[in-house]
């Protein structure tokens, strides 16, 4: 299994642990998150088998036909090319082998009190990843990029949080140190760039806190697609079967 | 049972066959709609016990305490007042009994392709129910509305619609019929209004088929809840139990 975009190693731990049996990759381009995540594994799942390498997607030294699945878990929204990364990783998988994708959709983000100061911050994040070649609303386009990337039997399922004050290990685990914590780390780019004043973006950050207290909600979709490498077709570099 | 807003009868089918023995009592605002109700649930749940009943939310026939369980679906949405709606069914369900809730949230629609001429037509359906005394975002609300009404032990979950090509039906029977018609329906009122040029509108309303064609998707949240009425609480007119 290949592992692609595996920062700290916290899919990687979720993978190893739900198949002891796989032989694991893990791909990731930061040096320092491969060693945290070589860490974590360690300590987290210490008999799985995971080999470490520190590349760029769109270079990695791997044979064609290589692996039996491919996992990119909050990978596709940080690239500029999502369907040309999508085509190179379909040449490294076998035929008929699988890959799981999952990302966010910030456009998803649905939350009481709602905010006009906290939907400006939001868009803020959205405007910065999308000029860092990112693109924080891909959740809704996975089925279309799998598809035009050759893929077969692409099929995509929401998955939706809802946090509110019954459900309080969510409120403090996605509303506030997931969600509102991702906003929030782009505050000195969203100023530095004139998109909001500071002003402003305190408050639209206070309005956001306020979803995560005592009768505020928040929600917010992922897309986990899965699809297969058509057992038929011929890649980039390896002939048909 | 008391079905709030049964309109044409849709959901009076559907409860009538998931509890065949109930006993409904299903009210609805339009003599013509209850008509259409009583013939659909004579045709599709022919043993069903329901009574029917032409009237007001706020003026309803009945003594307190008189139901096990209400059913609200999609009528919400449609008050200016919630708040007081949800206080005034308490007092007709008795102590310990329970209540449904179900609405849509506009905000959470997503779609691919995007299109900011989408959007503002949906927009316009938005503010056109708003002006109109409604509230088409309250999907966020149901927990802090309910709450704040008095009743105990609020739930509420997520029901997210997601449709792609690999869900026909969906895209027919969500996309299509439900969510575009709905937009498309206040065409007239946004024009008058001038919320939007004809010219804008129309290419927000072909955008929109756009995301039920090849290489679209549609995203959407329902929000039900449910929640108890307390048993040792003291309602408008009645006394502690």
């Amino acid at each position: 299994m290949l592992e692609i975009g595996c920062g700290v190693g916290g899919q990687t731990v979720h993978l190893a642990r739900a198949s002891p049996e796989a032989h694991i990759t893990a791909v990731g381009r930061s040096p320092e998150s491969l060693a945290q995540a070589r860490a974590r594994v360690a300590a987290h799942a210490p008999g799985a088998r995971v080999e470490w390498y520190c590349a760029d997607l769109f270079e990695l030294p791997f044979p064609d036909a290589r692996f039996d699945h491919v996992f990119a878990c909050f990978v596709l929204e940080h690239l500029s090319d999502p369907g040309r990364a999508l085509t190179a990783l379909r040449r490294l998988l076998r035929p008929g082998g699988t890959i799981t994708v999952i990302d966010g959709d910030h456009g998803s983000a649905v939350f009481h009190p709602d905010s006009a100061y906290a939907r400006a911050a939001i868009e803020c994040q959205i405007r910065l990843q999308s000029a860092a070649g990112g693109n924080a609303l891909i959740g809704r386009q996975l089925h279309p990029l799998l598809t035009q990337a050759g893929y077969d039997g692409v099929g995509v399922r929401p998955y939706t949080v809802y946090a509110d004050q019954t459900r309080p290990a969510l409120v403090d685990g996605f509303t506030r140190h997931t969600f509102i914590a991702m906003v929030e780390s782009v505050r000195n780019d969203a100023l530095a760039a004139g998109l909001m004043t500071a002003d402003d973006w305190d408050r639209g950050i206070r309005d956001l806190y306020r979803t995560a207290q005592a009768g505020g909600t928040f929600h917010y979709t992922f897309f986990k697609a899965l699809a297969v490498n058509p057992s038929g077709a011929a890649t980039t570099s390896s002939p048909a079967l």
